[in-house]
Parts: C-alpha cells; structure tokens; sequence
C-alpha cells in the first residue's frame, strides 16, 4: 500500500507512466467507466478547497466509484469536539478505500496516512505541498510542449508561501535541462531551503528576478500565481503586494510563439480575462488534465492497495533514512504549523537524505540537534 | 447545446413535452434508471437552498447520473479567494457534464452559461427567475387540472421580490385564457416592468387586490407564496408584512370544489397545516412533480449537447434581437444586483424585443440609451 | 413500512438477524454490491456529525444506492427560512426511499415519521437516543465477547447527558444477565427516569460509582464515552469534569485479558493514545461494525417499505399503548427540548407502558397528568 503524500513519493518513471494513463483516459473515458466500481473515496477537507474537492470527487465518480465527503471538515465535524487528524483517519479507514485530506497543518496527510488503514492522497497541507496539482501541472507541461526536459520555465507571484509552486519545483528536480526563472516581490521570493535541499543538490539551473517583463521573451512556459491573502498576517502587506505581476495582452506580445501561460487557478487579477482567448493560454486546459490526473492516481493507488494491503510505504521511506525510533521520541518538531507541534499524539519521525542533516518528516523543517 | 436561463427559453411545446416526459418519468421510474448513466451534474450553489439542490441531485441519480456538489458555495469555495463566477463556470465544465446553478446575483447563471462549455441550469439567480420551479409549477397544474389554458389563478404573497412568481407569470404568458388574479400587500405588488413586458403584451387578464378572501372564490388554483425575509433589508417592514395572508381551513370553505392550493415551498405561516390534509393542497405533489421535471430536463439538455456540442445557444436568443457586440461594450447595466455590476470581466449583452428599446440580458432591467 | 427511533423499536430476535446480516456483509460485501440499486438515501443533518453521516453515507454507496445529504442543515437549509421538521421531511420523503436524521431537538425524528413517507432512522435527536450507534455496540459485544448474555459491563463518563449510553442500556434490558457498573462524576449520573424505566422494570442489576479504577477489574467489556462539550451551560463545569476517567495503560494492566475497551467515538483524552495498541482496545472496529449494521439496517427498512408501503409503524406502537388522539390534544409535552415544545404543528402523542402513567413518544418524557 502506498500514499501520494509528496511529489518525490513518485519517481521520474511513475509521473511519467501516470500521464500516460491519464491520456489514455482523457481520449478513452469509457474504458474506465468501471474501474473502481464498488469502490469509495473519501474527501476530507479541514480548509476550504472547492475546486480541489471536486475534481477529486469527478474523477472517482468517472471511475465508477463512490464518494463521501467532509467539505468543510472544520466546522462541521469531530474536529469541532477535539478529535485528532489521526483519530478521524483511522475512523474514515473504516469508511472509505481511499482517503484524500487537505488540511491546514503541514504533514497532517502524512500523520493521516502513518495511522489510517488506506491509501491517503495529500491534497494540500498547510504551505507545505500539493502534489496532484503538480500531476496536472506536468501533464499540462507534457501534452503542450511535448517534452518533460530542456524548457525554460518561469514561475511568478508569491513564491514564498506558494506550495504549489514549492512541489512544482521538486517535480522539475527529475527532469534534466530544466532552466528556472523565480519571479517575485523581494517579501515572496522562494525559500532559501528550497534553493538549499531541491534546486542546488539537483544542479539545477536558476536566476531570481523582480521583473516579469524582462524575462517574459525567453519562457517556454510561464506559471502565474496568485497572492495569497489567506496566507498574510498583515493585510496593508497583502494590498502592497498583491498585483504586483499582471499578464495582460500587451505583455503577451513579448512572449514565445509557444510560451504556455499556466496557472493552478483560483486567479484573482494576476491574468487579465482577456488573455483567456489567446491560444498559449492553458490554464482551463491544465484544470481539465488535473482530473484525468488525479483518476490515474487514484487508480494506481488503489491496484497497489489491493496488491500489497498490509505492507505499508508512507513514501518518504524510498527517498530518505528515516531516525530510529528511540532516538526520534527524544525529539520534537519545533515549527509550529508542524502538525506534531499540535498533535502530540503523532508519533516523531526525522529522515535524513545525507546521514548527517535531519529534518522532520512531516514538514521537511531541519531538525536542531 | 442549450441552457435553461429563463422559462420562456422553453416555447408552449417544448414545456409540453418535458412535461409529458416527467409524467413518464413518474408512472415507469424503472426505463430511465441508466439514461445518464456516467454523466456528471454539479450543483453550485451560492446562496443556500437545501431543497432545490437535493431536488436536482435526486434527479441526476435517479437518472443513474453522479453528482458533485457546492453546497455553501459562497463560504467555501474559491469565492472568497476572490474568483469570478465566470472562472468558476469554466472550472467547473472541466469536472462536469451539466450545471445547475444558484446565485444571489441577477444574471449569474447567464455569466456561467456564457462562459461555460456544458449545458447551465438556472436554479436561481437573485430576484431575477427560477424557472425549474417554474416547470415544478406547471407539471402541478397539468396534471391536477389536465389543461392548462382556461384557468383564473391567484397568485398571492410577495409579488415583488418572489422570483417564483415571475418566472411563473411568464410561463402563463403562452398559454390562452389565463385570467391572474394578483394579491398581495401594497408594499409587495407585483413590478410594473413584469406588467409592461409581459402581462401586457400578451394580453393577459389580470386584476390586483389587497384581499385573498375576496377572490378566493373564483380561482381554478391559488398560487401561496412566502413572505421572504432574506429580501427586506428593513426587519420592521417584514415584522408588519410577514402575515398579509394566511390560507386555513376556514379560508378553504370559500374556495371551489376543485381548486388547487400550490406553495413553492417552503412555507412558515401563510398556509396553515390544517390544510395538509386538504384534497385540494398539493404542495407536496408539487414537490415531487418538481423533482420529475428536472429529471425531463436534465435529459433533455444532455442529448441536445451530444448532438450539437459546439453551437451553443443562451436560451434568450431565439426569443430577442442582440445589440451588436461594438456597440454593446459603450454601454454597461446600472442594476447594481446585476452580475455585470460586481463581476467586470462578464460581456455586456443587451437584446431587444422591438428593436427599440434595449434591455440587459442578465437580469431583463431596460437599458437607458 | 417502519423506522428505527428508538432502540426498543427492535425486539431481541430482529437484533439478532441484523447482527448476523451486518456480519455476513462484513465477510462478503461483493453479495450485498447491488442490494439497494436504484434507492436513495437522504442524510439529514440538523446538528453537524460528520462521522455518523460519512458512516450512513458509505452504508448506502456500499450497498449500491445513492446519497443526497443536507450536512449542515441547520445553516444552510430551509431551517434558516423558518420551516419546520415536519415540512423538511414531507419534501425530502419525495426526493429519497430513506432519511437518516439527525437533530438538536429530542424527538425530533419521530416528527419526521409521523408526518414523511419514507422510513426514517433516527441518527440522533439531542440527548434522547442514538439508536444506530447502539447497534454498532451490540454487534461489537456479539462478535468480540461471542455472546450477549451474562455479562459485566462497565459504563463510564457522562452518563447524563449521553445519548448512547441511554440507548445501550435500553438495548442490553433485552439480553439475560446483564450486571451494569455505572461510574460517572456525581453531576453526571445516570437520570433517575432511566433506572425507574428501563433498568428497574427489566430487573437488570446495576451498581453506581465513581470510581473506574475500583471496578475495571470485574468488568468484561469498559465503554467510555466523552465528557460532551456541547452539552453543557456552564464552561467551568466543563474543565471540571472532562478528565473525570483516564484510561491508560497502567489501568488497563487492572483489566481482565478479554475484557473488552468500547468507546463511541470521538474521543478527547478520555483513552490515551497508548491504550489504541492494545488487542482489548476495540473502538475502531466498533466503527467498521456500525457501518455494516446500518448497511443491515437500511436494508431491513427499505425492504419491509416494500412489503408494507402504506401501513405505517411507528415503532413504539409494538411496545407501548397510545393516549386516544382527543384526549392527547388536551396536553402539551412541558419538556423544553422537545420538538413538540418549539414546533406546534407536530401532533402530541403519549403512551403508557402501565396503563395509567403516561410519557410524550418524542422525548420519553413524563406526562404530568
């Protein structure tokens, strides 16, 4: 049994297999209009995501599957009467064959899936990750440029806190020539640890820059964002910041003939309407590939749960060593949106990619030793 | 493929055979248990209404259809991050076959239908019309009255803001012989725009009165509606309003032998439940004729998209003249509870049915040239 | 055609059938896969529980049918328009073959049977019962325990306000030799009416404590239950008494090998996280056990609908002998949380056991004659 709870859960020859899958269903969806019946997936929301929710809930539906569902899991249900993110999963085990959580804690999909009995995908915890937006962002890459390697991709807005952004980045690790282009207000540029655990240690090749305009004619893709105001503390720091890249028509102008302009959407002013007719515009295509995305995943996930029900790989183990035991119990997280900073009940994991450096399992925050 | 915007999207025949549809819908559930079989509908809901959206559900799985659902749209969703209605509509048409929408904006569900590439379903937008209803309403009278021309109706309540009562109005305009007899508060009487653009130039009979008792009489079937809270922005004026009318027992002895008592639902204190037990109540048939017709109509406008996937046609079309698009984009609709006020990205379109005065395609209101 | 309001409305022998149902589901769920094809289950919600509902709602998919769900009705509903139970369940009766509800008032489900017509299961109606979870107890009981007869059962934490511990036992009044230790916090002891109703009448033996350290020893099976939040006035009240009874490992080394730790669920901190290893703890299988009983449940009901779709049962009838409907108009239930009391249009009912003391069949509460 397997979990989708970071991109790098998957290797180069999955993605690869599962936007192939996800073709094959795109131009043949009868083929599979029977493939999880009697199965059912569970969508358990603790943050509203409505667009998320519901391309998970088509694509299980179109696999002839069943679907319950906590849309607003935070005000509605046993969060409310205190129970934990592992408590709910374990409960919903019991319901579902397949669980997909976004919740505002980063790790909490790994803290569901390290309890629960089914496979968990993570539909985005907290400013963490988002992987099944990073499937349809490939896909997208892949169907419009017909290549995964050697593209100049420019990413703008708020890199900061923009997970997808972050998981996008990673994705881009597997692939070879992959140039960056990070775009951003000097308050939203990219982490530094990004830069110091994904780009730097996979020699990929990056420049950081305020401009939008400057670099706009050497894309082979652009990949807008939006500013997040839910993610601000500070409400004159969002309006500061929050148009501070408009693609419209006239910078259209400046770009490739083949640039494809792409957004994980909801968009707020970052894309004027206007660009919508122009046919290097594949945001709308991009949300359509993440629902055959996401049913090629779900379908993965389940043959892989029924081949190897008890054998359990949350799948950092493939990637990473993981602490003994004994020795992580005498740690703790110290990042505050960390679900284990919250949860004490979840169980301390650290993994370590170079056997020296540790950081939390859960959020991918260093562990201080 | 086609929309259903507005009731008079639909013509005396195609009302006629929905209807016929839905009765076989009723009498032989059994034929039509797979018709959608693998067809996606979802419910978007903008402004809370349980019992129009369970009714849609119904209909789509009794049809052997999946349903994907917005409950609280407006909370929940990609709304409050800010999105257009507009995108949602696009979104939304990647993850599902058919569209049911509610909104609290007048011409909202134009906006999405405009935008959108699967077929879009009014089920509410602001004051403006709420034609399933209006077929829930029509099948009622049909099938309890087996006619639909000849017929005195009452109509009593909120005529003013209940949409309900417009969309019915218009409806009655295509049939012959309907005399309307219209009660309500002064406060609540029914919009002069509803009598200049439709009561009169179909020369339909009417009178309007301040008193149920006095008409109760002569009516073929009195059509109850709710005072609605929700519209008044003054609380004072709903306290003295809320029971203008109130149909009991005693009320239904002046009433004929045959005549029909319908309610949109839901009611709170204009009929009183005594008369729950009245032959002559059929709320809650219409209820369940209501639930028949969306089913006719779902049916209906998934085979008219198989068949004509590309040309899309807004219902208005076939019943109005279009302002050139040129000379449409000097102009905007100053209704500030119309969708174009809020949502600047939607395309201004204004139609005529004379080819001299112009009104706004979203929510009807005349255009000031 | 019959409902499930109250646990009682099930004799020992159908308890047992459904028992055997629900397990032979659990062994093979391929044969029950198309068991309600076609049927439509309507969940309810009137107060948020969103794992009774996910549990409802994953019975009904498993057994072929299809959910509509109103998860947050009383926001989101009609509710907020002012309609009342009764109305809200004569329209849902149209749109779906069975209604799980659940809601604030006591009662509030047999309003709903009187006037709906389809079978209702009552998912919870404020303190008064829990009917569904009592089934999932029992078959808990059966399958771990391998009988339900003589037996030690220990009760422990808010046994005033706890809805499930009335229903269980309700339920285990049924079975021989049953011998109850009642360990609660004196402000939330069993109500007096249970030991004079049930327990006393049904000659059960019982012991009431306060202390679970005292008694874990001689128990074969311990159910907990949470110190609910939600019912309680007074916050301080509250932080008083929520640690009343930890069960933790130490304690659970006083217990019997096979004695057996049940907990509704959700739990706070009443069972530390460390006893969930423990082969005694069984509370996450209690949850996989209630998912099957209701699948055995809805398929009872909808079956016996079938049979019997005019005659109605309320299930009381076979277990007590109504008032004549003149002389219950005459009275008011004075229970405050009774649907009866907030909603003048459900009709008053009470019933004897004896002959001459009289309780309202909403909340089992005494008429003051």
């Amino acid at each position: 049994m397997r979990n989708l709870l970071d991109i790098l859960d998957l290797n180069r020859e999955e993605l690869q297999r599962l936007i192939e899958t996800a073709s094959d269903m795109k131009e043949f969806p009868g083929k599979y209009s029977h493939t999880c019946e009697g199965k059912i997936l569970a969508t358990l929301f603790f943050e509203p995501s409505t667009r998320t929710r519901m391309s998970f809930e088509s694509a299980m539906l179109s696999l002839g599957g069943g679907v319950i569902s906590m849309a607003d899991a935070v005000s509605s249900s046993s969060a409310k009467k205190g129970e934990s993110v592992i408590d709910t999963a374990r409960v919903i085990s019991c319901y579902a064959d397949i669980i997909a959580i976004r919740h505002f804690k980063e790790g909490a999909a790994l803290a569901a899936a390290d309890k629960g009995t089914v496979p968990v995908i993570n539909a985005g915890d907290g400013g963490h990750g988002h992987p099944t937006q990073t499937l349809a962002d490939l896909m997208t890459i892949y169907s419009e440029k017909g290549r995964m390697d050697n593209l100049t991709i420019g990413i703008a807005g708020d890199l900061k806190y923009g997970r997808t952004v972050h998981s996008l980045i990673s994705a881009l690790s597997l692939f070879d020539g992959i140039r960056l282009v990070l775009i951003s207000p000097e308050e939203l540029a990219l982490p530094p640890y990004i830069i110091d655990t994904v780009i730097t240690p996979n020699h990929m090749d990056y420049i950081e820059s305020r401009s939008l305009e400057e670099h706009i004619g050497e894309l082979d893709a652009i990949y807008m964002t939006r500013i997040q105001q839910e993610r601000f503390d500070d409400p004159s720091a969002y309006e500061r910041l929050k148009d501070s890249f408009i693609l419209d028509r006239s910078l259209m102008e400046s770009a490739k003939d083949d640039c494809i302009v792409m957004h994980p959407l909801p968009r707020v002013n970052e894309i004027a309407p206007e660009v919508d007719e122009d046919k290097r515009a594949c945001y709308f295509r991009q949300v359509a590939n993440g629902r055959f995305m996401r049913m090629a995943l779900i379908k993965m996930l389940l043959e892989e749960a029924e081949k190897n029900p008890a054998e359990k790989v949350i799948g950092l183990a493939s990637r990473a060593v993981r602490m003994p035991e004994a020795e992580a119990g005498k740690h703790r997280c110290a990042n505050e949106r960390c679900v284990t900073f919250t949860e004490p009940s979840t169980e301390p994991i650290f993994v370590t990619d170079d056997g020296e450096h540790y950081r939390c399992a859960y959020c991918d925050k260093a562990l201080a030793l």
